[in-house]
């Protein structure tokens, strides 16, 4: 693991979504950036000190050398060092873990697209969201016409967490700066992931947009509202809202997708249930482990349903793809399909083109662009 | 009544509403187009046969000679008749309550507002969802300041029932034919109830708009589908949806509002509650003849809390409203305040502007549109 | 109208349930036991003077002399009254109308029974959560066996208004008072109405029960609280819960009834909707107005789907069936099948001997108790 | 680990709830009754050969024996094997955690109780629900006062994957089984859950009860629904039902107390919200990770709000106090004071009194039985 030590959100999930299927163990990392507390980290959970080590350079170097090297790498940093840190892995053939938005250029992203290309490395990007059973499911259904053709694509993913300033929060602090999260606030934290999901749930590519981005909190340096209307190369039309101001919301990331033979409906905070109509019948309640549930989606669960699992669950599938990914490259087979579900470079670099798209769209009074 | 004969819906719906809080009685009416049915339905609702008229002209010019005149008349006509019918009375005499949308042209609708202003009589718009007590809550807490400055707005109407063709369907009929409904199909049916409602709850006033309007079913000659991002001259944005084609929707209706300093929720198909959150602070469910409930929603009310008033109740406080404001005309006082409350011509107006700044901007490939 | 003057809560809401659907007017009354107020009343409801009368032995005599005499009475009375007013109408041929429970002694409930045989005359017993249509729907379900054998039945109504001592309420206080309101407090005021609906809906009669009643806020001469287990003669077993001290309860009337091969659940509040789970299959959302319903739910619905109707279309239900029961026996035909669901005379008896029972079993520390 | 092999559900829990906060390696085992199948399935979970014990003696005495012993171990074998396993491991000094109902006899209860007194060896029983951090959550508020005197427990346990007979089915092959499960069906399963849960959150101890058990499938030979009368020695009343075959309910454990001042209500299938009414005010809806929430619930807590935690996490949590409770035995100080909510030995012996309690009422025709 690159990044996580204290004061970090995402490296405990990282670390817990990683141990709950027993795939994986923690056994090196380059935790801060500061060498010294990185080594204290290190040691607190439980590594050898000599793969404690002081920076992410130094590390790959070395566990490329060793036997026992680690079978992957997770990456926690900040936005804006995730391009380099990568690198440096996938060159001495070391599988990569990433979180997202995978970087903060385009350029950065279709270097590792080509990295990846040319190695064969698996890459897998941590849109965690796309690995909750209920989503899974839904890819099921949409992309094998189980709603009919699709028209409408509504999603949103609504916080209040950075409603108002947060002096001294570190979470806040690098999200809302440019040089480390990159151009997009709200847009990259977390409209991502609205975005990602759609795609992953249609199957259908968004091709131009028309955005308008806001800075609500005064001294904002980036968005922390975005307002989208969505063209995908067919008759369907969306709309995506993300906000970080929307007071009371907590973790609001919500889809809903309607073709001309049925419709469903989710929410990231009850992800347990979908909701299904076909077309004229009776609403159904799709649940976990329950009647009617796809393969896929069972692949992708723990424990019965009503058993409720959650975020880390979700998480936690991720991490359980990457590890039979990673195995199937280790082992020179091909690898469980529903493992390749798991988002990967084609995602990041798909990413970082909404986000640059969503900026100038922005920045042009909401003209329509597209996300080549 | 003028309109609402056999085989409408929204006439009958209007009755009940009239009915239930015993202020008004149906006594004249032209309720068909056909003369003959026209009279035949009047005495089917125990109208007298002299005041069941073969049209709407006959019906003004006789009444208005009438010492028992009607107090008031109510149009349930298809849109494209409003205006006429509405002169008709207006020039009479004798106040008007008119279904939305108020006219198809700007034109027809500043001349009601003229008329309206010359003559000072009541002119009643039933845009009957700023009838529920929760709406009237929200509003006086959204203006009394309650959410703190207003950012977000979403608001959005789906439905489905106009996923497919419906060949001989009357309803369906006229509301998709373009010389019948105006220019809107879902944007003039639903989508300016989305509209006055947010601007009801929230004081603000649509400066600017990005729509992009879509008809999905194959020889749709009016849009099915709404999509459209707001401006409103502060720095509060907005988005609106609204969609008659979003299979497994009946008539969902929802508001959001997000300020600096609190956020609420609401839904039509479960009017009884208002979703509250100061920020930072836990959620509240507000509840019709709950605690906390202000003057103006109780004002709205009939039963106390927890027995479920509905769409006919805030439908009939629109006739509440209009009753005050008719007597108060009448009797020459001042209307009460939260009579006052009631959609009016204004309202009409606005919503006629919004349609044609709507289907502009949509021609103009989404381009921000305003809406003088 | 006998009862339901100024202060009445009840009297309101039968007077907007007759009112909605236009078959009723009223025309006469003696709204309050004072006759001067009685008279004053009257007046302000728009009543002739010599029909708003001091008494109600007055106005049934009178009424039943006049060519136009009332074509019902609804008696909205403390209960200790209704009997002896029921009487007085059943007596000179006028059809009753009367709020639950019918009276508050056995004896009494099986004379108007036995009057009601004799005459012939229709009797309507206002248990208007039985108006609701998914409670129809849920009737047609469970009693054409739709959810299989029945095996299980929770019921409950839970409300909190009386948590504490309310001195100078009036509704609080007749109701506290055995003398007015009979042997049980929660038991007769809203244990009756879940009992009657639990029988409406499965077709079982309960046979047993054992009951714990308790009297929570201090001074209070009536239970406010209702424990109960229930047999039915067959394999199924039951529970129900009534409360008046439930704090944050509101009106909280939740039916579920499972069988071998489905279960139901619906909620009062959220009338609209009745969740259906066929065993093994996914649970099914059934809307008023939706897919699937049946024709006794459509029969006792007003508007489209989506378009919320709450209580006070339930009980309008119920003057609907009232009407139609009323003019099928004017006119010596056969009323309509679905009009006769409305509560009668024998829902009256058993509600009382409901009562008794509880009483009996709670007074002998919840020993099983015959409902005979 | 003690069972748990091939086929079980709830062994995979325990080690899912076990590695997740990185307390717990499994390092040893005798995961099935066939020695060799035990140590095959041992092998697989990654334990040394030498540690995959072919029966629960042999564990005991080798473990005892070796310097890096067991830390604690986990029985998940059937109910009636419990007893004998807990006690081979505390006679040898090690800690246990035990699922539940502890034994299927009193006095195996109350033995093992003895035992652990005598020897202060941590025994924690996985009463998984009560880690659910809105449930120390509702503890905190319920202790402490903030309902007020406690007058009403409703409190559910409704599942229907017993509705029909499962021959074959591993889990309801032994859970039907008295001689293995002991002389409650969905009794010893779910109602103690249901049972113990309310006397956690309550603080308050049932103290006599009455019971009618029922077994609605043809040929089984324990109850299968379960209806209960509580009494506390105060003046609380309560009623709990279990069932397994409320067809539709997949695991709806219910809770809900009311008290003088406020009420609260919490569902195990949406388990992040605990709504909370104070008397007279707006319901509250308290999130995980939210505003307002208790020291002893944010102990409990892995994510920030709105990233739903679960089952898993819930059941985490015993096993994160359990880690705490043995380190501070290991380490002779005083242990964490939220980890020492963990259900113990008491909560066993407890409910072993509550089956033999309903047992006994049910067969003696409901009548008020004592738990002692």
């Amino acid at each position: 693991m690159v990044g996580g030590g204290e004061g970090a959100f995402i490296g405990g999930v990282h670390r817990m979504a990683a141990r709950l299927d027993g795939h994986w163990d923690l056994v090196a990392g380059n935790f801060q950036s500061d060498p010294e507390k990185s080594v204290a980290f290190g040691k607190a959970q439980g590594i050898e000190t000599d793969r404690a080590y002081p920076d992410f350079r130094t590390m790959a170097a070395s566990e490329a050398k060793r036997a026992d090297r680690i079978d992957a790498v997770a990456i926690v940093t900040p936005n804006s060092t995730h391009h380099a840190i990568a690198r440096a892995f996938l060159d001495v053939g070391i599988p990569v873990i990433c979180d997202k938005p995978m970087t903060i250029t385009r350029k950065h992203a279709e270097d590792l697209a080509d990295v990846v290309a040319k190695t064969g490395l698996p890459f897998i990007l941590t849109h965690n969201y796309s690995g909750y059973p209920m989503m899974r499911q839904a890819r099921e259904m949409v992309t094998s016409g189980g709603l009919g053709a699709v028209r409408i694509v509504q999603v949103e993913y609504a916080q209040d967490w950075l409603a108002t300033e947060l002096p001294g929060n570190k979470q806040a602090d690098w999200r809302s700066d440019p040089a480390k999260a990159g151009p997009g606030g709200a847009l990259g934290d977390i409209a991502t992931h609205a975005f990602q999901l759609l795609e992953f749930v249609t199957g259908l590519q968004v091709q131009t947009m028309a955005a308008e981005l806001s800075a609500f909190v005064p001294g904002r340096r980036v968005d922390d509202n975005v307002n989208i209307m969505l063209r995908f190369g067919t008759e369907a039309r969306g709309m995506l809202w993300a906000s970080q101001v929307a007071t009371g919301s907590v973790n609001g990331l919500k889809l809903r997708v309607f073709g001309d033979k049925g419709g469903i409906e989710w929410a990231q905070e009850t992800p347990e249930t979908l909701l299904f109509t076909p077309l004229g019948e009776q609403q159904r309640v799709i649940r976990r482990g329950g009647a009617g549930v796809s393969v896929s989606a069972t692949y992708a669960s723990r424990v019965p349903g009503g058993h409720p699992e959650g975020y880390l669950e979700g998480f936690a599938q991720i991490y359980a793809d990457a590890a039979e990914l990673v195995r199937a490259h280790q082992e020179g087979r091909e690898a469980n399909a529903f493992a390749k579900l798991a988002p990967g470079v084609g995602d990041g670099v798909r990413g970082v083109k909404f986000i640059e798209a969503a900026v100038a769209s922005s920045k042009n009074n909401g003209a329509w662009t597209a996300l080549e």
